[in-house]
């Protein structure tokens, strides 16, 4: 019997299938809960907030963590009831070290490690950052996170090109840029990272303005630079977005086709892309 | 008789039908009307303009308020001839709380509102803002803003998706850079709330420059977060044009072709998008 | 024989035919002129540049202004050898109010007003400026200049229609961006129109830094209408630029289609967008 | 047998075909050298590691030096056994002003000319500028960068219309802002050249923030010119991206479909662009 609960447990924390009630109102609490985290690990920055409902927001972290705490233990023990991590020992550790189930431990750690280990200050400050990775747990739920990721497998060899040819172009203007305008602005331009610095507003076309150059070359070199440049920064950003447009397009519909020859109709994109 | 004369109104108030002439001039004299109501709001808050002109701009305000009092009534009258707000009650409760009856009601209300209640100085300059929506009276004439709606909501699927990643990004960045900066800016960087503007500013690439980091550390997460968010935040960009194009493209008419030597049809599109 | 002189000068003239050497000797003699001339234009108000080669850039100017009179007067007598401006004084009247001749005649105008009529100095300062129009003589010439305008009249219900939205939205933000920073910033945003500066800064993505939101709620507003509305500044951008990728892309060769029933070949751009 | 030994290290030198073991090995050290000498470049200008690693630097610079000397001067010996560059004399004078052995003596070249020559230190500053051009010795075994460059050859004719016509703008608008703002501003528009500085941090959206108009036709102008020529400055992008697209695609493999049904092969992008 406790096998079966074990495995009615592990069919309710996965994400729900159509009809199982149990199971949609978990993820949607989960998702609820991991939503409002987030914004009260934003709201307790502000000042005013943290010093009116500092109390409440403590409270509210400590069920939290609890309820995750819980959460991971209960994933943990039904984990073997997937056909991946079936063996009890091996595969629960197999388990604790796949990617969701790391981003599960980083969410309630750092509550944990500063009361079992004496911790400075500041170590304890990065600590709290981590917190933020519970956005993270929103993944095991969100469509459009996993097919971003799916977008970034598909993508990763011309996502490689177009960003090395970005830190290409990057290094090369800036070192231009900072053998140009060194002498004219020794702070800015200090050294070659620091005129990366400029290389990236510039190329990304952010353009703080905390940094341009000053002398009549650099202003030629950069003009140049931008006009030229922009175009290569918005290489990565036009990969990411046509492979999102084919991601959601390929899973509407697959596309028929209709054999010209023989009227019959069969799957383009299947034999296209081969 | 009088239903013969409400019909005709109606047909008149509405989008002109070809070779109407009356109501062909009805929509261009409303149309008109509001694009002048628009500038004289815009106008009116020049304070040169205001001082010189003040006595006449108020005066077409009235004349506005009156002529979009009568059309909102007329409109109300007249809505029952529509098959959907056919019932003489309920039909026109219906058609008060239909979108386009509600912009036309936020159009004048904002002149009433202060002459039967008394309100704070506060809430009449709030007011005068709604005056603003009679922008939104020329959406039923206008082809391109029912198409943008069209466009919005064929495409809001991939929007949401979109807007939910760059929120996602937003949220992270920001909070990343909460912690990094915090310390050597505790003014523009005070919460995470704050530090989101600076994320916005930069993954729009707007860059202000009235926030930007300043360590080194801040600078080259900065950077990574500024060459790969970029792409990001165009995606609802990207998906909105394209949206737009197919939609141009689509009311255009179908691509059919027909070959010239025997005389079949085949449709191109099906085909080709394969 | 005079009519024949005309002729040949008519066609030396026009750009050149294949194989008409003098024609292109002319072609490539005149758009040296305008180029150097543009140059001439931009350097004179470097004032180190003007103050040792002011006497050389004044004899350049009449020496060009004597070119291109000339070559105004020539096309004027040669322009009835054209079948549109076939009638001896209707046709040269017809050809003097054509965008090219207008162009032509803007290019010299300038100089010679001043010297019939007594104008002020501000008014001749704005003459000076019409100098620059030369830059527009290079498109009789121009392939490129032609094509974009192949370009914008192709595409000018899709660019009327993403203008008029992107106007509506500047017009919605900046209304609604006065009414909340007006309080905190009488001066950046005085007004309505000053306001749409920022919304213009803002939409476009410059961000020149010189306006921006300083509330909390124009912030969170600001940075709502940087999110959604960079994409809708992009729309016309995207436009023209699909229009000269297709522009291009026709120009090279038409598409040949086989009908899959018959396999004759025939052209598809002409029966497909039909 | 000497020759044998040349033929084996041009085998060696050249990017290694499949399954030559040292063939990879030296392609690999090559490269890491490469990387690791361009990170010395860029750290070297950091006073801080300046002082405390100088030393090192030098050292790694010379043994550097002397590794990509060698290896130039095996390559000088063995390349007549690439065919075209088969004859003694000739063969080499033909490799050495080949654009790739250019790159790999701009990459020796400024360590050796202060040794040899009496040069004033602005000249050697320069020289040490040239050391970055050992970045460009990765183009010969990295694929992106050899795709870059087809990308680029593939589209000069758009890319040549494109900038020709981002050019013109650049003018254009630059000489309308100059002369309107001339006044207001006379150090920021104190030429056409500088306002050209305005136009393309305008242009490309960069927007530092240093030089913005100030009077109202000023900035109304300058409005304007953002609206409508933020689309013209990303045409290059887009025409470089669309191409790197294509070229991507290219290389995976023609799309072609084969009917499951009747087993005959048709090619969907011809139908399919139609």
């Amino acid at each position: 019997m406790g096998r079966s609960i074990r495995m009615r447990l592990h069919q309710i924390m996965e994400p729900a299938v159509e009809g199982d009630r149990a199971s949609k109102v978990f993820d949607v609490g989960i998702m609820a809960l991991i939503v409002v985290n987030v914004l009260a690990v934003i709201l307790e920055t502000v000042k005013s907030i943290e010093s009116e409902f500092g109390e409440i927001l403590y409270r509210f972290e400590v069920f939290s963590v609890a309820v995750f705490t819980v959460e991971y233990a209960l994933r943990l023990w039904s984990c073997v009831e997937d056909d991946r991590f079936a063996r009890p020992v091996l595969g629960r550790l197999r388990y604790m070290v796949s990617p969701i189930a790391l981003i599960d431990l980083l969410a309630v750690l750092p509550f944990y490690l500063p009361l079992f280990l004496a911790l400075d200050l500041r170590f304890i400050r990065v600590l709290r950052l981590f917190r933020i990775f519970r956005l993270f747990k929103i993944g095991r739920y969100s469509e459009s996170m996993k097919r971003m990721g799916a977008v970034f497998r598909k993508k990763k060899e011309e996502l490689g090109l177009a960003v090395f040819i970005v830190l290409i172009l990057l290094v090369f203007t800036s070192c231009i840029m900072y053998y140009v305008e060194h002498e004219a602005q020794p702070e800015a331009f200090s050294s070659i990272p620091r005129a990366m610095w400029w290389g990236v507003a510039t190329l990304t076309t952010v353009g703080y303005g905390d940094v341009y150059p000053m002398t009549a070359i650099g202003k030629v070199l950069g003009a140049v630079i931008a006009l030229l440049g922009v175009g290569m920064v918005a290489l990565p950003a036009g990969i990411i977005a046509s492979g999102f447009a084919e991601e959601i397009h390929a899973s509407r519909e697959e596309a028929k086709l209709v054999c010209p020859h023989c009227g019959k109709t069969f799957d383009a994109a299947k034999d296209g892309d081969a």
